[in-house]
């Protein structure tokens, strides 16, 4: 039995956590979202011998790991969710910390000045930040991953046929842009077939369909790291 | 014998992995900084069985690892800068991958809107950014760092008496503010007084002081991650 630390209204960084705890197939309370659960995980992030600098944070079988990265290199290793050799699990902890540095930037264009303010008051940063993202980054970033798909032939998933938390972290982030570009990822998307393959073989897995249909899994929204502004989504970033 | 293939004119992300194999008193060849070494860095980041999308990535001793902290994950167990238990190694890493947040933070500081423009062409933006970076985000990182160097008494390093790769890659984080935000970190050191002994007790540490003093550690410069730009910086990024 895990307990899972998070914020209980939005999917954000704790939904890599979340996808893997549900593929995995165990047990695990997500603690913010219960009655009370809110008091409980401020007061354990600060209070315990391990604290996080901000949620996710696990806890159970005996440890404290906060993260998202550190979170799934740890479940991974004890689910069967990462291969057991070292040089298997360093490159699926390399390809976990590639997907990290995507979803900072997802965030950051829509929040490319402050967290601490509105999208509204930094609209005009934003709308430079995103058309950069979506000119450059984005396809800088999926031509990586569609190698990684296409190396030595075509594979199910990024190690060839046995699914890893990387694959869930993968499909998270892609479904997630697409919510927030819908325009921009239909064009990015028909340039990458074996990433679009990808994400709808990950979201076939019987768990994660189970889930995805489940009210476990919360609505993205505006508060979360993948937020649809109309504004910020354009077919083709490079027209004036 | 480790090959580290890092940019060979900037410290950047490199220089966390460049601290901890100099602490761990091993033979690495900096791979670009040598000749012809640009061509064979730039090939084997794209050829090899585990590409990188970025460098750092290092090989040797049967592995070929890219991400900086999964590198220094590497390091850690291999050479004795991370503690043999699981709690210890996911705690380690978890502090290395939230220094890796700020690390972000303080490269965005200047390039709020894309790695791609020249900082003259984001002065605005970087003027916005870095007043938040000051203002809000250094003291919680800040604050974080502290509370774990005071936590159960003021303790010698992160995790106590050992050294830890993280230890080094702290120290490389607020040499690198100093050197970017001489002012505003003067007033943030000394409310901080267990980072800042912290910091110079790394410097001072034998092997890290020889490689400090020598060639093999490049200058800080203005292509680096931290950068000094007179008009970012602020005593007191609040005054008007």
């Amino acid at each position: 039995m895990y307990e899972l630390f998070y914020w209980p209204t939005i999917q954000g960084r704790g939904e890599f956590v979340r996808l893997a705890l549900e593929e995995a197939g165990v047990d695990y309370v997500d603690v913010a979202r219960q009655p009370g659960g809110m008091a409980r995980m401020l007061a354990a992030m600060d209070g315990a011998d391990y604290p996080s600098y901000a949620p996710p944070f696990l806890k159970g079988d005996g440890v404290t790991v906060g993260q998202t990265a550190n979170i799934l290199l740890f479940l991974g290793q004890r689910h069967g969710l990462a291969p057991a050799d070292e040089q298997g699990r360093l490159w699926v902890n390399q390809i976990q910390l590639t997907i990290a540095d995507m979803v900072a930037e997802a965030h950051d264009s829509h929040h490319p000045v402050a967290t601490s303010l509105y999208y509204e008051d930094q609209r005009p940063e934003a709308k430079r930040r995103s058309a950069d993202f979506l000119e450059t980054r984005i396809p800088k970033f999926f031509e990586w991953f569609e190698g990684i798909l296409g190396r030595a032939g075509p594979k199910p998933y990024l190690l060839g046929e046995a699914v890893t938390y990387a694959d869930l972290s993968l499909f998270q982030l892609v479904e997630g842009l697409r919510y927030a570009f819908p325009h921009a990822l239909a064009r990015i998307d028909a340039s990458h077939p074996l990433l679009a393959a990808h994400r709808a073989r990950v979201a076939a897995r019987p768990r994660i369909a189970a889930y995805l249909a489940s009210t476990r899994r919360l609505p993205f929204n505006e508060e979360g790291i993948f937020r649809h502004y109309p504004e910020l989504d354009r077919a083709d970033p490079s027209a004036p």
